[in-house]
């Protein structure tokens, strides 16, 4: 790996960080680092069998690995986090119930005076040669095994205004977004507030259903490869992810229809600043061409992702191509690596 | 077609229905009836150019073919209707904006003190032989062809409790649901309640996108075949939806969370009722399986529906087995008239 | 009585109107005439004592006095009802909880698992002569006589577009607002959209609480006296009421923030049609001088007041002074009455 | 003075905060001690004239007097503050429109397509002596005296999980919940999260009307002196206030409905704590007696106020009556200041 800036990180429990903004750096990294990173869990490893609670044996959510100062960037710069790889580091995860969390139970906000559903725990074997989680039911013998789709929950930067925000929390800054869309070969712009960015991740799913209804995913550590890099002097309000098909603005409000008008105007706004639509003619073929996955559906704020396929738009080529030189260094990175 | 009960209707303008309730029906059917129909747009055809505004030409909107009063039905039934084709009837479509109705401005019920957006018209050629429709930007040169995909957003029942709902709004009754989800080879079931169901179709959509951004969809006349079934004695309480892959719920309200829990709930019992699953194991299989494609965000109620992928689940068989015995009519159906 | 054209009208159960629109009227009316009628409780008088559970009992709710057809009115239109008095028409009034609906609860649209809340009885004690109700715990020996404070949950006028609607429901037609402005002493200005106006009422509460948080005030049946009068060419968007001291807007929808923004929205846009302030300046003076009431929380749309203090704008004359004239019939009635 | 421990402090522009969290202490105080504290307005009193546009001058908005250090205090414990006086502490006050801010325009969040209102400000002359604020109309000549009713729009301590929040946001730390229940005469309660509780103040308003509807009140800097009691081992989930005739509940959330469902859950949950009556029967008194007032709904969480009027409950004894002893103390104060 000669050619390659490689960094290597693997945190110490203690070094996790619980908050986006006010947390010291765990590194430096600078723009064109690859950064080979372990994530835990949502739960910090901690539940590991249907008798561990998580009520019990957790006090904060969401351990994230980072955050990384990326030296050069300040805000009014657009961070590009390039997701080379998210491979499941274990054999086994898990998934919840947790006392009002989840979009079918009352909340601590949505408060209703009825009891809380019972919190339990499913355990997912998880083949990783043959990519796949097997669920099973807690009560009665259904089983049933389902592909991996690797993702992480969070991905953000240090918010503006001096905030620091619970790794719960989707926002502006990235944060719990909890989209699928959040996996290999995505790149993620995302603006900076903050000198140095700071960003981190974690919460890695091996697979997620939309909006993750329950409130907990299929949860697990990962082995995770990206590449850094900074976008000078262009600011990019919400979350902005890039695929091969697709690029996508992310949304997170409540109500819903908040975090959609959000996701949806960032789009029509990204097509005016592109490909010099005029607005209304962006907000029409927005209309007829966007697919709207929903993210989250439980989380402080909830997440839309608005979706535009690259094949219906004047260019496929956004953010002056740096997706695909991104993705040009990946495909080098794997060569390299041996990796399909 | 000696063997298949087909009934052809084509309504007069002047048979419209403008409700979902409290309109007398344009004819009787019977469970097993295939009726060949055609419907108008959602302006009832009156917007042909730029210079067709709607909000100068038209004081109702959705124009709907029926109701048909189906022999037999009464409250506490379900309606099953199995969709064969849905079929562009014209060779052009339209879209707009409209003041004040839309994800992406202020409304009737989101009041701002800011001015409505301008209204304009959008007219799409639409190639029935290559299945495309051509959006062409109003300002500007930007022309793109997008598949066709019809589809109905307004198929419906009258309500209970004596209501008459406007065909711009979805609700327990079905209605105005606007999902691509309506396209042919689904069976829809919707609860029964009140004598004879009085079900009706409209708004054909050639294609939308999610969520129904702008509040108009590339909108146009269809020739639709569907087969009229009757489950007697089963109560669904919100519309569902199954096709070769999925079975599907909708949800339909204000805020969005509400349309989401709504659809997600009815899923999770749905599941509990078919497969005696309980309901907290259900609740978490839904959770990392479902796809929940948002419908409509713009009509006085929100739409959602969520989606369960018929290969998880113990039994791709419900409501004992109607839809594959519908799509083996519409098969029957398809030889008989030549159709691939 | 010679002078004042006075209408009684008691209605029998079988003459109960379950919704707004889709009713054929009771009886004629004319501006001017004063109608002394009596309204049952939201339950039809079934629910008397702790052992009778609604949900067993009741398959409706919102009985209506009415529709009553107003002679010369029409779309376009405005109602004005002016309130002479509300009196308690029994010694007794009643809540309950009610599965699945309330604010402090899951609902059928805020869709949980958890199970509903119980459903419990407390019946009032009501002292008409010192106008005082007794709560009484059901649990426990705590008890307190509250002043009565008497209003009707719905008022109401057949809905546009040939929509019917159930009587729990408020919308721009008026229906089930909940707020205890519609007390005696107020005059409620309300949109004509059919031929007649078909205004009914009931849903008498001896008192409630702001937001009807549990969804049931202390419901009672009511003898209730009004003037009806017609303000011919003058569209009222949603209904509006007045009283000695202030003007109000109402506004009915999901989520709560939406009812907040139509009654300010309508309030701002009130003050600009009769007093001639520009739209920002209203703006600027409502927002440092409202009262913002919230009616219900718990109804399928929820509903908020508006209010101006009259002391405070550029006049206390609004609608060419109907609610001044309504009072002075109202005195001359009262006079006659021999009330105080 | 010789008896009360009285604290002066006017804070340098360079020692505001911006936040709640994430600031070191600006001094330590002790529980008992009365704290004489100026306050900036939201703007930092930068914004004096009709020419002075907010959204040219200001990057952040309500500085803050504080963070202040309680001794002895830690996480579990309650913060009580008792507020003797807020007094306007200059002859003139601003509003204004902000762009794309208040309930009346689409928002960052609410987003849209619609140009932003105008930006504006309104100059109101305050007549401390009067005790009255003066609108005047920037377009015509309409004026109008408004009676003062002072109180601190932000009031708040360092948020759990290690977050810091924007001073512009209201959450179950406090914050920007702009109630005009925080007036002088009432006792704050206040969870304490952190060593120390630090806990700041400011943003105070001359008067505004309820839900702040244009997002900004009359501001103005304020003279205002506070009691700090703590409460040992007793937790306070949300905020609470308490005068001489209610106690309160607070709830900060979107959609609003949930800010209602929180502030009112908790009425309930304090009942029955306080006065050992069952669940249901507390939440029946509440639907009966409480008193709603909306405080924001303009700010990134809605704000909404339950109260409860003392003459209808039990006791009107709360937290080992606390407040009483404030209100002793106060008077104390006041006598010794020679104040009313």
């Amino acid at each position: 790996m000669a050619d390659l800036p490689v960094v290597t990180y693997r945190p110490d429990p203690s070094e996790y960080a619980w908050t986006f903004g006010g947390v010291e750096p765990v590194m430096k990294v600078k723009p064109g680092d690859i950064l080979e990173l372990w994530t835990d869990d949502c739960f910090g490893g901690l539940v590991r069998g249907v008798d561990d609670l998580p009520s019990q044996l957790i006090t904060a959510f969401n351990p994230q690995t980072g955050p990384f100062y990326v030296e050069g960037s300040g805000p009014g710069d657009t961070l590009a986090l390039h997701l080379i790889s998210i491979e499941p580091a274990r054999d086994w995860a898990v998934s919840t119930t947790f006392p009002l969390f989840g979009a079918l139970t009352s909340t601590l906000r949505t408060v209703t005076l009825q009891e809380p559903l019972p919190e339990l725990v499913w355990v997912y074997e998880a083949d990783r040669s043959r990519r796949v989680v097997r669920y099973e039911a807690r009560n009665g013998d259904y089983s049933v095994e389902l592909p991996m789709d690797p993702m992480h929950g969070t991905v953000g930067v240090a918010p503006a205004f001096g905030e620091a925000r619970s790794t719960l929390v989707p926002d502006a800054h990235g944060g719990n977004m909890d989209t699928p869309e959040m996996r290999a070969g995505t790149t993620c712009f995302i603006g900076v507030n903050v000198e140095g960015a700071m960003f981190s991740l974690g919460d890695g799913h091996y697979r997620q259903g939309e909006g993750e209804v329950c409130g907990v995913a299929v949860e697990g550590a990962m082995d995770t490869v990206l590449i850094v890099d900074l976008i000078k002097g262009r600011m990019t309000p919400w979350p902005r992810l890039e695929d091969h098909a697709y690029i996508m603005s992310t949304g997170s409000a409540r109500p819903l229809e908040d975090a959609f008008r959000i996701a949806h105007g960032d789009l029509v706004h990204w097509l005016v600043e592109e490909f010099a639509l005029e607005a209304l003619d962006a907000y029409q073929l927005i209309s007829q061409i966007c697919e709207s996955p929903v993210a989250n559906v439980c989380d402080p704020n909830y997440t839309f992702v608005a979706k535009a396929p690259k094949r219906y738009l004047p260019s496929s080529e956004v953010y002056a191509s740096a997706h695909r030189r991104l993705r040009e260094t990946a495909q080098a990175y794997r060569a390299e690596r041996g990796l399909a």
